[in-house]
């Protein structure tokens, strides 16, 4: 038996027992005649101590020799301790050592294993094992596994079941590129890793599953942005016999009840928000609302004068940043740098001072009145106090432009509280999406989200004004789960693969199973995927997905850790028919 | 809204409640004035009624239009049924239908969805979706669905966390062949699909998480023997600062939670067996003991006589077959064909028969005496009426034949009652196995397995005699779950892989980054996994796994649903700068 207790759950009741404890050596203090360890372990850190007067001299030397994060085995007495710590659970007592054993040695560690280190991001992911001894890191981890166990228990107790669903699937050139797996069985065939189980989970509703969940990984083999990983988990959701309405009740449940287990707070209501709304007012379809800054359109109270840059905009746009009259003209200056950066790339931003005495200075007074001015206050909301900034342009890059100004104050401003959670739901997203390389129209979600009732008329006059079934809940400004009623009728379906642009044969030979299972009793069904490692990184008061990951990818999809990928060698590369370009 | 209750959920309470219900149709009886139809969904099944009198005209012509397995929606009243069903537990009442809707249409489906289909399984694969609308594959997969949360609740209340360890590793040409994927951005390079997260938990407990768990895929690009699958789902689990005692009580708890908690059984105790005593006294590493017809070994009282097949083996064993006396000459005869079949490969069997008057009657009396066959009843604890079957020959080879006779045996006795559970422990087992085509030894367990104390001294001079601190977890017959405690200490894991044939330049390219972790203070660990989807099909009192997943792969690793694998096009492979030898 390595222990008998925890080193976190002693306490003064058990004061005069003996006890057996094991962990690793957090720090120790020498003072010739004694010395105290701390011994850390998951659970918590203890304080041991050794004396001359109390144990022997060779514990003593033993204890003097032990360094940092060596693992060891004490068995001794809880004493009471003399200077109590009532920053930690253990504080009330300590343990005088009567037998110690190395169980392991331990070469002194990269960084130091504390909750603020000193080691830099490369060197902990080569040592995340190391890392993960750090309490931010394992508490991440540990919060993850509670949300997890917290998602499983609600979507159970309504009666869904998680069905595993196959990872070697088959590949689908559409959407986003698969990571394939060739097989050795049927030689030059080669399977894919699922993007998502989004095939198999309608083929569950056509089961009569009726209920299906799953946590899952899922892949994409994407060049990867700040925060991606090529590897992702999500809550996978999907039910029949149901409309959206059912879908977004079920799913705020989830919510509610995680907010409510995980973060100990009622969240109340979930405001709805069309998507033309929400890119009209935070121009973004992931506003967070936590504060408030909407957009104002412009163009009627700032088109009607002699300044060109307006007057060419196809959108003028602002917002009232609250207290911003007391920025100086220097920072305002750096404020506009800021918009102006690349990763921004604004060309430049007009704003207007509101000042308390209700009069207005602006960056463009030889263009408009203080009657003009006050217009725009009207229409961004602006308060005596506030500062209007303004940008101008093509519609949907202002709009990106000024969503990314908005959040960039609010973070500035303090308003973007990690303890406070305001979600709400993204509503009647645009079905199709142009792309502006190729000309042609995707599908904004997926292939099999079905169209609102009554629009598939407009498919063939104006493809991009139609509406879909389909719903993004949004968290803090980011996007948790999204999810879509699907189309359940195979003549639809087919109408839309082939606006999509597939041929009959080609949506035969990708989709075929699932045409083919809508012929024999499809049920109208709907679902939704939450992405498990950003729900978790926000309920968790962070953004950052990779901290709450135990052994993550970096950009370039590699894991420095193991080392991998890696090149094979020869025989195996044989065995699989295959020849790589490039070699080791 | 589709409906207000479920297909399973009307009694005798609700009559003359007004309901809306979707569902299958899965039968219908037409007695012209009169129509009555089975509704099905996951929950259950209703009847509905459309009469002539109580409803319209058109009604009852529409509802005579249904074909089997339309998807419909009905509104109506509950009434009382006039011919009760109490073999449904809607059986009470019927809904007299007001209104109809046919939601979907489908084809007459390839196989009936009945209990009791009359579709083979080729079919029942293709369209694996209609036969999860079966009720024995969709009970199946809820029963899953309810293992896997008691488990994860079981390990979840013991302080176990759920750790998701990474899907895309690195290849490790050690052991079973991995599934390999190309990286696109790291050109010619690869991940490969886990065979077990093995080194990633054992980083988790150098990481001091203690306790992790996770139910997770795995997967070997093996030759697929019947029932086995290229992936499939683990029980995964690890501990730090454990002994072989600590893991076993954790898992003897876990395998009795399920069994209470699944099957209402109490399994009060787990015996434990050595390795070697399994192999002598049921030939096999994974007995059955839910019977008895234990192994006698009789060369003692069998080799003393002139009888030649039995002095050149190295092994003479029997077993009492109970009431085996009752076998004419004629089904002996067919015993002896079976064990003579390819599958089995024994050479012959000598039988003897224990009268009830006591004495003996065997095929081989020339060389035997009465006294002789008394003590062969004596060794392998026949009584009068049963019959001993004997063979021979070299050990591992006589063994494994008269275990196969011992398992077919005693399941056309009828003693493998799938509703009897007898689990218990398989310890002590050898650390290396002998290849015996390459001569040389590998791991039994994998490289992590530490030697029992004391006989690392061992391998060097006899390595198939090294005990290892490693166990399997045998539920009637089947390894459910299999083990060990792992090497923690740098030397002695170098030592270990230097015995396994592994160079250290190998040895560091492969598991450089264990190694590396070992220096930093690793604790004492070890731990186990259960093959869930065999755990599954145990518990549901059956042995085909393939029954308890949703979507399982044929004998050549195809989905033969979505037709995977498939051949990639050009431009897939080009992106991952490959080459096929063989082409679409």
């Amino acid at each position: 038996m390595y222990r008998s207790h925890s080193c976190g759950e002693l306490r003064a009741a058990h004061i005069n027992t003996e006890v057996t404890l094991s962990g690793w050596v957090q720090k120790s203090r020498d003072k010739g005649f004694m010395v105290w360890v701390d011994l850390r372990d998951r659970y918590g850190i203890t304080q041991l101590i050794f004396d001359e007067e109390r144990t022997s001299k060779e514990m003593i030397e033993k204890a003097k020799s032990l360094g940092r994060e060596f693992v060891i085995q004490v068995t001794g007495t809880v004493i009471e301790r003399e200077s109590k710590n009532n920053r930690i659970s253990t504080g009330n007592i300590e343990v005088l050592v009567a037998s110690l054993k190395i169980l392991n040695e331990a070469l002194t560690p990269p960084f130091t294993i504390e909750d603020k280190t000193d080691g830099g991001e490369d060197i902990r992911m080569k040592y995340r094992y190391l890392d993960i001894r750090r309490n931010p890191v394992k508490d991440n981890l540990i919060f993850r596994h509670k949300v997890s166990m917290e998602v499983r228990k609600y979507l159970s107790d309504q009666e869904f079941i998680e069905v595993e669903t196959p990872y070697l699937i088959k590949s689908t050139p559409e959407g986003a590129r698969d990571f394939v797996v060739p097989s050795r069985m049927n030689e030059g065939q080669f399977y894919a890793l699922p993007q998502s189980p989004q095939t198999f989970k309608q083929l569950l509703m056509v089961g009569g599953m009726d209920k299906y969940f799953q946590i899952v990984k899922c892949f994409r083999d994407e060049d990867l942005r700040a925060d991606r990983q090529p590897e992702f988990t999500q809550i996978d959701c999907e039910m029949a016999f149901v409309e959206q309405e059912d879908i977004l009740t079920i799913f705020e449940g989830l919510t509610r009840h995680l907010l409510k287990e995980i973060n100990g707070v009622d969240v109340t209501t979930f405001p709805r928000i069309l998507y033309d709304d929400a890119m009209r007012l935070y121009g973004n379809d992931k506003p967070d609302i936590r504060f408030e800054m909407k957009f104002g359109e412009l163009n009627s109270v700032a088109q009607h004068k002699e300044f060109g840059v307006f007057n060419n905009a196809e959108l003028v746009v602002g917002i009232a940043v609250p207290g911003g009259n007391k920025y100086t003209r220097k920072e305002i200056d750096k404020l506009i740098d800021w918009v102006k950066r690349p990763q921004v790339g604004a060309l430049g931003m007009v704003y207007c001072r509101v000042n308390e005495d209700g009069s207005f200075k602006s960056s463009v007074d030889k263009f408009y009145t203080q009657e003009d001015l006050a217009q725009w206050a009207v229409t961004t909301n602006a308060k005596p106090g506030d500062l209007i900034c303004i940008l101008s342009g093509k519609t949907n890059k202002v709009r990106a432009q000024l969503s990314a100004l908005r959040m960039e104050l609010a973070e500035r401003l303090g308003l973007r509280d990690p303890k406070v959670f305001a979600p709400l739901w993204v509503i009647d997203f645009p079905l199709l999406e142009l792309d502006e390389e190729t000309g042609h129209y995707h599908a904004m979600h997926h292939p099999f989200t079905s169209p609102k009732p009554g629009q598939m008329e407009l498919l063939d006059t104006n493809p991009g004004d139609v509406k879909a079934n389909a719903y993004d809940l949004v968290l803090n400004g980011n996007e948790i789960g999204g999810g879509s009623i699907r189309i359940h009728d195979k003549h639809i379906q087919a109408t839309m693969l082939r606006h999509l642009g597939f041929t009959e044969e080609e949506a035969k030979a990708q989709f075929g199973f699932l045409m083919d299972a809508f012929e024999y009793g499809a049920p109208p069904h709907g679902g939704l995927a939450f992405g498990l490692d950003r729900l978790v990184a926000i309920l968790g008061g962070q953004e950052t997905i990779r901290d709450f990951i135990a052994f993550p990818k970096n950009n370039s999809g590699r894991d420095v850790m193991i080392d991998a990928p890696a090149f094979l060698d020869e025989h195996q590369l044989k065995e699989l028919s295959l020849k790589s370009d490039i070699q080791a």
